[in-house]
């Protein structure tokens, strides 16, 4: 574990694209220790906010990692920097992490260029939360161009992954029944690029088809609104890489000629302050634990003496008396 | 929408049984506005913790309404009064209520020694966090021996629902590759009573022997340990049924005779009111977004001036500050 002047360092070199050095504060982030997290962070403050975050979500299946791979060696051969956060919550009901899919990255794993870091909770979502942020600002202040955010399409990871994306990249799959998922799971609204990997296979140009016809019901209104593209690819064969990144490169300039990628970027601030300022809270009352404070309000409600909503009016009451 | 004044009305009429009074409670309480619950909690605190509460939790298409329809059968024949508590968090990425399921519970309808609500939240897991605690109190306070809360077995839901149970049920049906998914989910620490439904088929007795073997391997010891039973059921016809009523009475028994349920039930108590305090403070919180000062904190962070979490400090304090 790296003492406090560590960080520092360690920032300085991660700064110059040394990969050991980025290596090492993405460790110290995914462990997640609060005292890291906010020594990163204050590291950090200054050297970040010029990447591009790009979430790329789907079900499981429709090739995600290698989509990713292979748009990591379509930005690679732009010139492009570009760091890799496969997010994977092993949600104890989910399974665990696909190695597979990560040896499939091997190819760039000698490439200076790349930053690849697979990262898993220790069977706790929330955990990810916590260090993803910390994680994309170590990528952002390591010089990288582009920073893609792949998540395992479980539950409710997907929106919040999306909630630090720049850009929005929902993978399909033909004859997945997507469409119907796609219109049911709300993706439509968080998808600024969908790509119809496996393109090749029967029915993919349905799956196109069933697609446009849903954006086409929910287009947005506006003389600059941003119209979803939608992408076919052969990730496999390379086939189509170079149209998404076309499509996130279009993106990206729609968001800075908007202004909406500032104010997207000014949202995710107060999220992640709000939520940060709350996970303070929740360890004061952590710490009330010790005093007896929690157990003795507990028994009254045991005995029908207090309902819970008038003893937690006590315990916040308590919180913020100066006497503590 | 019942006013103030009718909430205690409403908990004299459904702790006499009424079950038009017990069903607008439950819509009260799953509305989940704060004000309502605080009321219907406040106005029962004092007729609640007799029943005993059940989880009963498996993988979708392993007969979890089925054979929760056959145990509110088995229970009725005791003489019981029931109640059903369906927990369905449409997650996003998970699809909505089994409309298909609830119908079978119409056998139950028109008896009114039993009470059933299927509980949906609309878009948002954490909605069922505050309605379900307090939909349970609902159905005690009206007076059930035994509330059933059953959920469709998606990501994490199923462990918020154990903390709430007394006991809980997790069913596997052969053939589904369960055993290895009970070990990876940690099910095997979750269940008091493990039920092997549709056990007429190929592969029954094997899912038996796995959970059998897999349970010796985690024996818990002490004298007094609870050792998880195995029932196998053929719920659609109603084998095995009496075999799981008289697993949980046991189970139930011994939570009395070991003081573990009051244990359960005083963890759950803390749980609840720490859960509750933190909301508070999530709105206050929420509720400083109108005064300006988090978008001020969130521009100071996309300047580099500031890190998120020196932001959170700055919040935090502004909290405790006594004229914020």
């Amino acid at each position: 574990m790296a003492r406090p002047a560590d960080v520092r360092g360690l920032a300085e070199r991660a700064r110059r694209g040394e990969q050991l050095a980025v290596a090492r504060l993405l460790s110290l982030v995914e462990d997640g220790a609060e005292a890291a997290l906010r020594e990163v962070a204050a590291a950090l403050a200054a050297h970040s906010g010029r990447a591009h975050v790009v979430g790329v979500t789907g079900a499981p299946g429709v090739g995600k990692s290698t989509t990713t791979s292979a748009v990591v060696g379509a930005l690679r051969a732009r010139g492009r920097r570009v760091g890799v956060l496969a997010v994977d919550p092993s949600s104890p009901f989910s399974g665990g992490a696909l190695l597979g899919d990560r040896v499939r990255m091997g190819e760039h794993a000698t490439d200076e260029g790349v930053f690849i870091r697979s990262m898993a909770t220790r069977g706790h979502l929330g955990g990810l939360a916590w260090s993803t942020p910390q994680a994309l600002r170590v990528l952002d202040a390591a010089g990288c161009d582009v920073v893609l955010v792949e998540t395992v399409g479980v539950g409710q990871s997907e929106i919040e992954v999306v909630g630090l994306a720049d850009s929005t990249v929902v993978l399909l799959a033909p004859g997945m029944g997507d469409g119907v998922q796609a219109a049911k799971a709300g993706i439509l609204e968080i998808a600024d690029v969908f790509v119809v990997n496996k393109a090749d296979r029967d029915g993919a140009g349905q799956t196109v088809r069933d697609l446009r016809q849903m954006l086409s019901f929910a287009e947005r209104t506006g003389e600059d609104a941003w119209r979803p593209r939608v992408v076919r690819t052969v990730a496999a064969r390379g086939e189509g890489v170079d149209d998404v990144v076309s499509a996130l490169d279009a993106h990206r300039e729609w968001l800075d000629r908007t202004g909406e990628g500032t104010r997207r970027r000014r949202a995710r601030a107060e999220a992640e302050i709000r939520a940060i300022a709350l996970e303070q809270l929740r360890n004061r009352i952590d710490d009330l634990r010790g005093t007896e404070a929690v157990p003795r309000l507990a028994e009254r409600v045991l005995a029908g003496e207090l309902d819970p909503y008038a003893a937690a009016d006590e315990l916040t009451t308590r919180l913020s008396a100066p006497g503590r």
